[in-house]
């Protein structure tokens, strides 16, 4: 068994890490004998959630969508419990135990690749999952954080290609999410404005404006890292995905599949990141969730390492323009 | 011709991007014809330094390394002049002109994709025209900033694969070598220490050495973001890679071709990005220069793209080991 993970910080450059060798340990790309096909559930955690047939037996055939522990986990909770401001300190920076939750969604019980062509009840089969287990984690004490995510095609750092999304919760809040907070809740109460809210309101009127539905809008954000970053926003103010209504689960299929379906046209269906973004569990300011979408349409280089400044080639406006066109 | 370079911030996530049209329109990898390669001078603007034959002319044949003004440049020198903090603000974040100046240097003559096996005289050549371009922007009152970078291999983000690097210099320091700059400054002042210093006192002893030379030491950083990571220091401490004398070239051209031969050894001939980090121009506190080697041994997935948090597979005490053994 491999060490247990651990957070380690560079006081200096303040940046934090997570150390996980077992992840060395996932096997790439996998062949014919794909793990996450239907079949195959005894190579994988018994499931902790899945939707089934009525007549069906738990980790056998006969599931939509199931969920289970990450076998390569980058957290546990199983470690023993000591806050990051409680670290040890020493030449090595600041160390503490990797606690947390990870777990993988397998999106579909047949081979597929591409998210934008399941079933559209398949995929809000997702949404479900998605909901249900970031719910659990918002009574858990262990859990500040949770973010789900998803890995589509090898540059975007998929080692399974079988449709598949992931939750990592962890015990402290990341400061970038931690910043966004703060900045909202000083707005909220300063100006008694939300930016997010005041993007929807402008709406086809903002250059940076995409498409909407009824309840959702997609923008190019303001300071995009790659061409054609997407941000769908909910148009009612919300702090967290969790707490969407089971209403909204089919609308907002069909609006993240036509944003998924733009960027493929627009950019020859390129590689992508979904994060789900949502408030800090027990903190949430004036949090307004959104989900972003990051076509992997340039790399990340020695300049955005060294600096962490990300060289964009396009100005959102002109990725909103090719992205409206993209119907 | 392309629309000019902005720098857009956004002010929720605070997040600092530049966007760069130009950029787009690079070939990505140029097939037989190599714009790089001896006696296609004239595929490239022309030359601003180069180490030549006595005989050879300007853009022409004979010499060893050129350095050319970018042709496809993420910042440009010739924009109306505003500083970042006076920029416009609006519904599109914090927006300003990106300033700078971006050169390429084009390491070797013949056709040759892979640094380490540069001949040796030729890797100093490399590093004095670093330095010489290092230097020359010290006292340009433009730049506040500038960093040499090299892209090795597609992973890395290499457009071109003949061996090149380049120097982005730009009109602000980035926050990331602020912060770091700021908690150096404030540990002189507060203990009289360097951290790297102590690093370098304590050698061997520490677990995450590497190697050594004379007058440089190798060390695996306190908090990599990929297996191998290394940082090269000066044992004597100092602010900047330009300030380096003319004699310690040979031995720094050494002792990185060890490093990344220890890579290759122990990594599989990975694709890395290299960045020589210096202080800023005109503040450079009590930072202490190095030379960063990132391995791409793992991909930047949505994790990282949503907290900000790398998630590395091997600690750093692991890897010093591993490269300690790859002689």
């Amino acid at each position: 068994m491999s060490r247990a993970p651990e957070w380690r910080q560079d006081p200096l450059t303040e940046r934090l890490v997570l150390i996980a060798p077992e992840r060395a340990e996932r096997p790439l790309h996998p062949g014919p004998a794909c793990p996450f096909c239907e079949g195959h559930e005894s190579e994988t955690p018994p499931e902790v959630l899945a939707f089934r047939d009525v007549a069906s037996a738990l980790n056998c055939p006969g599931w939509r969508v199931r969920v289970v522990p990450n076998r390569y986990a980058a957290v546990r909770l199983e470690l023993p419990s000591s806050p990051l401001c409680a670290s040890e300190r020493g030449a090595g920076g600041e160390r503490s135990p990797g606690i947390g939750v990870a777990e993988v969604f397998i999106e579909s019980p047949h081979h597929q690749t591409k998210f934008r062509n399941l079933p559209p009840e398949q995929i809000i089969h997702v949404l479900r999952a998605w909901r249900k287990r970031l719910r659990l984690r918002r009574d858990d004490p262990r859990i500040a954080y949770a973010q789900v995510f998803k890995n589509e095609g090898v540059t975007a750092g998929a080692s399974v290609d079988h449709c598949h999304s992931q939750l990592i919760g962890i015990s402290f809040v990341p400061s970038d999410v931690a910043t966004e907070t703060e900045h909202l809740e000083k707005l909220r109460i300063m100006a008694g404005v939300c930016p997010y809210c005041q993007w929807i309101e402008a709406g086809e009127h903002l250059d940076r404006f995409v498409t909407q539905s009824s309840d959702f809008a997609v923008f190019c954000p303001t300071a995009p890292r790659f061409p054609g970053e997407l941000w769908l926003l909910p148009k009612q103010h919300g702090h967290a995905f969790h707490a969407l209504n089971e209403e909204s689960l089919p609308e907002l299929a069909g609006i993240v599949v036509s944003a998924l379906a733009r960027i493929d046209r627009a950019f020859a269906e390129p590689a992508f990141n979904l994060i789900v973004k949502s408030a800090p569990y027990r903190r949430p300011g004036n949090f307004h969730w959104r989900i972003e979408i990051l076509p992997r349409t340039t790399r990340i280089a020695g300049w955005e390492l060294g600096t962490g400044i990300f060289i964009n080639t396009m100005f959102p406006e002109d990725a909103a323009r090719l992205l409206r066109e993209a119907r």
